[in-house]
């Protein structure tokens, strides 16, 4: 990670990256490299940049590099849940480990915040560690190119190309859960997919296609619903499923509180769970060895993807270059007692 | 609270609070007061702790404010479990809101820590929250009497008298519980209580000795149990109690992962919860209601415990004084599917 000068302008002192591009119709990574003088920019476009940052007022003259001994800020803005909790303590852990301090930013009242267009300004923060954003791709691609060092965790959408970013293996994971499915027997498959988690929903809902594909089946959209990752959802969602005139012999939830609450509709209905319908969650949370029957889930890494990102991290402000940039952990599946083979 | 001068001596500088208590055989208490020449001190007291003072080189001379508008330091050595993480959410925030940046230092790395000693010397720390600290009282007592401001969450031993700590009433909550059972005709209730949080642990123990003595009965300690707060602990413990000759009709958990444990044992027994056998479990935690029958419960108000405590401290930080030291939060008893009355 290269470093660069303050390329945001909190105080109104000259244009920023994004600026530049939107005027010289180029992408805020190309402005950037040209300001930096990095490699893959045509010598005409760097002119350009350079002659209109000279106009705009560009700080690009006074470089200022930030301090790589400074606190790192993690963001999570969410509450600390058993899903975000681990990867918040793991990251923090890590960070502790080498010897750097955590500024943490954490809490539902921080969704809306803008603290990321304020971090490039914040030059007593050596980088940053993003827990599922909420940030659009725009604004990540604005803060790498102000020269902030910063790593995403659980992205919500898909990252742009040269932001260093970790998350499980969804689709992988999703594809084995419904290969396991399909193994034994069922065809007519349900899914409870879980918003917020976006990204990580789609490649959930390719990798449930792709095991499907496998074995000569595709998605059928009256069999997929979608909502919060909560009980609530199963339990309704769910219940639209078990209710319609051909329901599904199994369901699939993207996460496990989802899943309690499918058990819950499917015993209302007198529905025995796993012999007239199995159910599978996602996350492998305390509350899938809680539930009777116990559930089949796939387990995420939690605590690896947050030491993997603080240490990825960590050897960027050291000054080495990120080796991967797009890492995906593998997720495992868990078998327990909530699947079965297909009935009749 | 009182702006007192830096008594602890990282650097060797001078003696500490507790190198003058234990030279002069008083409390660190007694000692920090006779420094700060605060009242309840005996004169001839004060003088033998200054003459020490100076003879160790006590840096009391020259009193170095802590800058009240610095980060303040979260400490929760522990994994941020949906018990510690809402705590920690709530914490920062709210800390947020008053406009303060939280340094975090969390993970079970941290347990064995020395950061209490070293935080009177970190002068750019405004103050700090500890969440369920390992430390010992005279470890606080000497953080409190180093002049750093702190408050202390669901302490694991009685803190001392001036140190800020908010728990929740753990006492009064499982009284509810087992008064519960004993409406219901419960006299044999069997406990299996959560190690580590000692003084919650202790405080339960009396509110359910409270419950029953309220209905004549006493605690027959051959049906009390402890251990680790997770399930394999109630589905031992619990097993344990079950395989007695004379087995409980109820028991109390004070951890609902624990009552999960529970709740497996009886199944494996061919005891139906609630008809043989009552469970109660303790957080009202999502495994509580994930469980078939769903857990009766003792809902902590974890949120509220680490907002209050944050904002106690901003208080104490903006030169008030705290008006209440020892706060505690009233918990509910949920009754769920899991008590039943007494069989028989």
């Amino acid at each position: 990670m290269e470093h660069v000068q303050q390329t945001s302008s909190p105080a109104g002192s000259g244009a920023t990256v994004r600026d530049l591009a939107a005027r010289l119709g180029l992408s805020a990574a190309t402005v950037s490299r040209a300001l930096n003088g990095r490699a893959h920019v045509a010598e005409e476009t760097r002119r350009r940049v350079q002659e209109a940052a000279g106009q705009l007022g560009s700080p690009a003259a006074q470089p200022r590099p930030r301090p790589r001994s400074g606190p790192v800020l993690v963001r999570c803005p969410y509450e600390l849940t058993d899903y975000f909790g681990p990867i918040v303590s793991s990251v923090a852990e890590t960070l502790r480990v080498h010897g750097r301090e955590v500024l943490l930013d954490a809490g539902n009242a921080g969704y809306h915040d803008t603290v990321l267009r304020r971090l490039p300004a914040r030059r007593d923060i050596a980088g940053a560690v993003l827990i599922l954003p909420p940030e659009e791709p725009a604004e990540l691609e604005a803060l790498r190119a102000s020269g902030t060092p910063f790593a995403v965790i659980d992205p919500r959408v898909r990252v742009p190309r040269d932001v260093l970013s970790v998350a499980a293996a969804n689709a992988a994971g999703a594809q084995e859960a419904t290969a396991h499915l399909a193994a034994l027997g069922h065809r007519r498959i349900g899914v409870v997919s879980a918003a917020p988690a976006l990204a990580a929903s789609d490649a959930r809902m390719t990798g449930h296609a792709t095991a499907l594909a496998q074995v000569g089946a595709l998605v059928d959209p009256a069999l997929v619903r979608a909502g919060e990752p909560v009980a609530a959802t199963g339990y309704a969602l769910g219940g639209e499923l078990l209710d319609l005139p051909q329901r599904p012999t199994a369901v699939v939830c993207f996460n496990d509180k989802v899943a309690v609450g499918v058990l819950q509709a499917a015993a209302e209905r007198g529905l025995r769970v796993p012999r007239d319908l199995s159910v599978v969650g996602f996350d492998d949370s305390d509350v899938s060895r809680a539930t009777t029957p116990r559930l089949t889930t796939v387990r995420q890494p939690l605590l690896e993807m947050g030491s993997l990102a603080a240490s990825a991290l960590v050897r960027i402000l050291e000054g080495h270059r990120a080796e991967a940039l797009h890492i995906e952990l593998a997720t495992q599946l868990i078998v327990r007692d909530s699947t079965f083979r297909v009935p009749g």
